[in-house]
């Protein structure tokens, strides 16, 4: 199963708001239809989004009639910009269109054709690069995975909000095929069900023994002892290591602390950005109120009620043990440990 | 709106299940009407409970052959012990019926008649004392509640938890007809949503300002300054002050103690079991995985997938500010202060 691929011109997404009742592929010939899958998360997951939207710039270009060299940077940029506008806070959106950006300025090529193929081969790398850096995450991450551990996951960080195998999940995926028996905790992720729809489907497809619970029992869970360690991903990592990811995270990783378990966070380094120099400055984006207040389309809230959403939260990188990179296991201080990582790169 | 109310023989049950799209009651006219709306949490919230059960006690027995003194006992035995057995963890639901079974122990009477007008009285005084008592806990309870406090709470403790009034909801009654200006957060409470459904429901009816939020939103909503204490009901209290209430409570008494602010409960006595320790020996009622595997009847798991789904949970006496009951404010150290209410009493 991919999440998405390539594949005569044009890209093929699942459509992961159907999951799991239904496996759909939707057929991406235009960049607006990208815009409006990774609005309404049909593609999520800070890495794959972070695909889509590369191949959703070279469609855009594609689609207008700039012919040469300038035209293409003019037409790039702006298709660019609609692009990076559809979500706020994971950090590989931008990430992944300023790349193609740059290998389009950087180039010397002046054919329309040369430089659709040049986008194109970038856009092929990072989700390549993407896999890649995931299997490498999980070999790094399972070293820290005891045999038998029953691990915490909240949202989903898995194939499905990645070009593959994931980074959370693909932890724990390598965990299981190193034969260290571990189980994994699922806990639904509301308002849009990550974890219910996407998290438990990725490990019962794989045999990887899930149990599902709500969000609100997670603490009920560590008190009981039932758990051993915590692991998440991130949209984005700022700088001295604080992290945003989806709501819900923060609350974990202070009941982790509480209870004296791991809290661990895997994300490759294109998820770290250097710019910003703590959490705070992250953009959090807010939902729609009926997320939250309707079920499968029925109302489960009275009528006009004022409704919070933000989709993301902070977690402070006090409350982090260790950030599992692709390029290595990262411990704090982060702003240290982070910036030899990208200098080792 | 009432709950629930006597009328010409019957209980009529609010059915809480429909909340908010319906008003629907459900006319009681027998015991196994109760026991099945008490089972599926037509009607639920400990006093509420126990209000039910009093009254299902009555149609019990009236629906027996049982003419003296001997088979009236002896009958109403064996239907509070099927009405027991519906859910474990509320304590009310024993201690109301205790309360009639003894009263009919200590009766002279002999006629059938004027024993089961003597049960309903009781079940009367059972209903007109709860409403009666959250009206002191919301006296009780507003004088810790600053103005313009910001308050989070969890559940349904209200009116239709109860007999009316409410209790946590009772003591943000309370304050806001103080004229405190206060505002309301209510957490949706996962899987079956009496937050969302019943406790934003009563509020909006109110007039007293409600956000609704999902329940892993609370952390950063404290995190963000935006709550100021935080307040919740019980289903049992053990004599050390250990609280079980539902699912969630633990897991926001852990953070509501990490951002510094006040974590109150509120229970009338009849909430408070002596006869337990701690909260260690408060049995935890696990219900069905389809109430956390399907949504409004539609399936958002993977079929199969393992479920853990306690209803509630217990938290320690060390989280919890101060416990709000009908007979005035308890504060740590419990054993103590809850022992002294009850010979106040």
């Amino acid at each position: 199963m991919d999440t998405m691929r390539w594949e005569n011109g044009r890209l093929i997404l699942l459509d992961q708001t159907k999951l799991p009742g239904m496996v759909e592929y939707i057929d991406c010939r235009d960049c607006e239809t990208i815009v409006e899958a990774i609005r309404h998360l049909r593609v999520r997951g800070a890495p794959a989004i972070g695909a889509a939207a590369a191949y959703g710039l070279v469609l855009g270009v594609q689609g207008t009639g700039a012919g040469n060299r300038e035209e293409m940077l003019s037409a790039a940029r702006e298709v660019a910009r609609n692009l990076a506008a559809t979500r706020p806070t994971a950090v590989n959106l931008t990430w992944a269109l300023n790349r193609l950006l740059a290998r389009l300025e950087a180039s010397t090529e002046t054919k329309r054709e040369a430089l659709l193929d040049l986008l194109l081969q970038e856009a092929h790398a990072i989700y390549r690069e993407d896999v890649e850096g995931n299997r490498r995450i999980g070999r790094f991450g399972q070293e820290l995975v005891p045999h038998g551990a029953r691990i915490l996951t909240h949202c989903n960080a898995g194939a499905l909000a990645t070009a593959g195998y994931g980074t959370a999940l693909g932890v724990i995926r390598a965990a299981h095929e190193a034969g260290k028996n571990v189980s994994v905790y699922a806990d639904e992720t509301r308002p849009l069900l990550q974890g219910a729809r996407l998290t438990a489907w990725e490990m019962v497809q794989e045999n990887i023994p899930v149990t599902l619970i709500t969000d609100n029992m997670s603490a009920y869970l560590m008190a009981r002892g039932m758990v051993d360690l915590v692991i998440v991903g991130a949209d984005r990592i700022a700088a001295n290591g604080d992290v945003a990811n989806k709501i819900g995270t923060y609350g974990l990783a202070v009941l982790a602390r509480e209870h004296g378990l791991p809290f661990y966070v895997a994300a490759p380094l294109s998820t770290v950005d250097m710019a910003l120099a703590s959490g705070r400055d992250i953009p959090i984006e807010e939902r729609r109120p009926e997320e939250v207040t309707h079920l499968a389309g029925v109302p489960v809230a009275p009528a006009g009620v004022r409704v919070w959403n933000p989709a993301f939260d902070v977690t402070p990188a006090r409350l982090v043990t260790a950030i599992i990179t692709d390029r290595g296991v990262a411990w704090p201080p982060y702003e240290e440990s982070l910036s030899r990582l990208f200098r080792q790169r």
